[in-house]
């Protein structure tokens, strides 16, 4: 499958400098027609600028044009001034487009506290509109990398009653990455014909079963946004039950393919750690137990070693703050069980255990007793790459 | 000062090869006449064997005269064989000593899973009695190291009115350190006569203002100890309020002294961080932020690298999950203060804050408004260092 964007929308980059030179780090992304607008913020109360003003839009109009995104500056914890200088950058954007500023989204990633280099915004916007045409999903993405070691994007399309639809979702992040949001910036769009409200919750529950359940390193940003715009150009409706079905499995899927490259590249990350939780009491029960394992910097790190320090994991369901029977609980680690029923078992399997954990996708599978609560995780090791890229990250 | 124990207590050391040949891994402290005891113990649902009969002594007993303690091997997760062998650990130095197997506190660190190696315990266990006599605190100390790069101990007198007492405190930590508890292990001596209840209600309190406000990882341990082991062996009494609160002073500053130890050898770490949070709702909300701070990777390795990303500090307070006005936050770094009322300020001032950032401690000042409510909390940095440690702890 190619990289095109669904119909109707265009992408443009340019290079304004921010923050390294030589790189796009501006992007923007135009529908030639209004779009049905979804989309889901960061639950930290410090919300940056660009969010807030997306969050307005969402709830004012519902409806959207565009997305402008750019990397290098989050213009988070930035005031009143931030706020009054995103939308300058909207206005800006919207003369030369010839849109209205409300139908365009800002989206921002980058280092928190400076403010927007205005004029650096001013130079660039209007080559950055100039720029705009390109139907690849790719340049956009790249331009809203900051320590992403690869841009993450998918399309898809599928067949519905009335025709054939299209789906492409574009992603940024590496660092900051945990539920609730798993990724700092993702624009998904398509082509499909879809009601607002409906939209809005295939849209909410798509991400909770991807996005919300990956991390890198447990910290929700600033600027996590997630937007959703379907534009209807293929002429195409999601109505039916059966088409609505299809359109949120296939968003689903591409959501969840996107989510696994964001933690895969979990800045400086090596392995996926996918954690399954069964058998407690509820599914928040096991959600907790699962993001405690998937957190604890102890197991990350013997991940990353390729140590077969199966305690650790334990450990982490141990102070999750969940209530469970100790010898109820059993715990397979590549798929060799090493803890059954409150007892470490199969201590022979230990080289074969050591030969399983090079592999680049580690199981951990917990049972917690017979409870009918499950959830399943995905979290990235933490190795010497990781304190590299985040010790020295401005620089 | 030097670093004999209090009187009437003796300890001794020996090499038992549990895990790393040619250094002392099992202790062992007796009094010569019966201690009150107090006990604080992790909060971890897998509690290991020598937590769960520590947990018994207290309960059943609440006096005890020996602890012997053991690094290389946990014995958590290990299940009934675990507390059997446990139990006959107790049984055999015992024998040995001529005290009751319930008088023994046990104290296991190391690898979670393995059962005790029973046989090179019946064979060291004699040598370790035979070495009983020693009056130095640093021995028995090195005999539970583990990933700790030095010995953590301290020792000071205080005047009562009826004499002058002794406290000497020996703890071993430096991974999977955090509130509650803050260390792996830990045992406090003192030669004071002290009521139980008192002893116990005073020895809560400073932990809690002690060891419960420092982190390394955020990973609380299936191990985790303190013991407050009082003998009464100076013939002087603690009981009038005033003698009461200077030992309790007393304790509480000790305790302190040894926490900010363990969280300088916080596994690898070069920096303390000293987060205050003040101007919270409650007290609750001070600590919610403050532990948030202290546990967030992405914070804790700007400030291994020295970067002035202070933006890492307000997203982590704006996650951690309390309610506050995100315009009456204000954040100092090393004294200079770069956000204000929800405004960033004090752009100019980077040079000296990065010059500020290379110091070994680093203060982090928080103010979330105009309520009562504060807390403190230290933290260590997160470098390659940690990581190399725990990537491979276990070979």
């Amino acid at each position: 499958m190619n990289n095109d964007l669904p119909k109707g929308f265009r992408a443009g980059a340019a290079a304004a400098n921010f923050r390294k030179p030589g790189r796009d780090d501006l992007g923007l992304i135009v529908s030639d027609r209004p779009c049905v607008l979804a989309g889901m913020f960061t639950q930290n109360l410090f919300k940056a600028a660009p969010v807030q003003i997306c969050q307005e839009i969402l709830a004012s109009y519902g409806t959207a044009r565009a997305v402008l995104a750019n990397a290098g500056q989050a213009n988070a914890c930035t005031g009143e001034e931030g706020l009054a200088n995103c939308r300058e950058t909207q206005r800006m954007a919207a003369e030369l487009t010839g849109l209205e500023a409300h139908e365009i989204l800002p989206l921002s990633t980058g280092v928190i506290g400076p403010q927007l280099k205005m004029d650096l915004w001013r130079e660039t916007l209007p080559t950055l509109v100039q720029s705009l045409g390109s139907r690849d999903a790719e340049g956009f993405t790249r331009a809203f990398m900051t320590t992403d070691a690869f841009p993450k994007f998918a399309s898809r399309e599928l067949n519905l009653a009335g025709g054939t639809v299209r789906l492409t979702v574009m992603a940024k992040g590496a660092g900051m990455i945990c539920p609730n949001m798993a990724t700092m910036l993702c624009v998904a769009l398509t082509d499909a014909a879809v009601e607002r409200q409906q939209w809005q919750a295939m849209f909410g529950r798509a991400v909770e079963q991807t996005f919300n359940r990956v991390s890198v390193d447990g910290d929700t940003s600033t600027n996590d946004t997630i937007l959703g715009l379907a534009n209807g150009a293929s002429a195409v409706e999601a109505s039916s039950p059966a088409d609505l079905a299809l359109l949120e499995d296939a968003l689903t899927a591409i959501l969840a393919q996107v989510a696994h490259m964001l933690v895969k590249d979990g800045e400086g990350a090596k392995k996926v750690i996918h954690i399954t939780v069964t058998g407690a009491p509820t599914e928040a029960d096991a959600r907790t137990a699962a993001r405690s394992v998937g957190h604890s910097q102890l197991v990350k790190t013997a991940i990353y070693g390729g140590d077969a320090n199966w305690g650790r994991i334990i450990t982490a369901v141990g102070y999750s703050g969940i209530r469970v029977d100790p010898a109820a609980v059993s715990l397979k680690l590549c798929g060799i069980e090493r803890f059954r029923q409150g007892q470490p078992v199969n201590d022979h399997l230990e080289p074969e255990l050591t030969e399983a954990l090079k592999a680049d996708n580690i199981p951990v599978e917990i049972c917690l007793g017979s409870g009918p609560g499950s959830y399943s995780f995905q979290a990235s090791d933490l190795g010497h790459e990781y304190v590299s890229l985040n010790a020295d990250y401005r620089s």
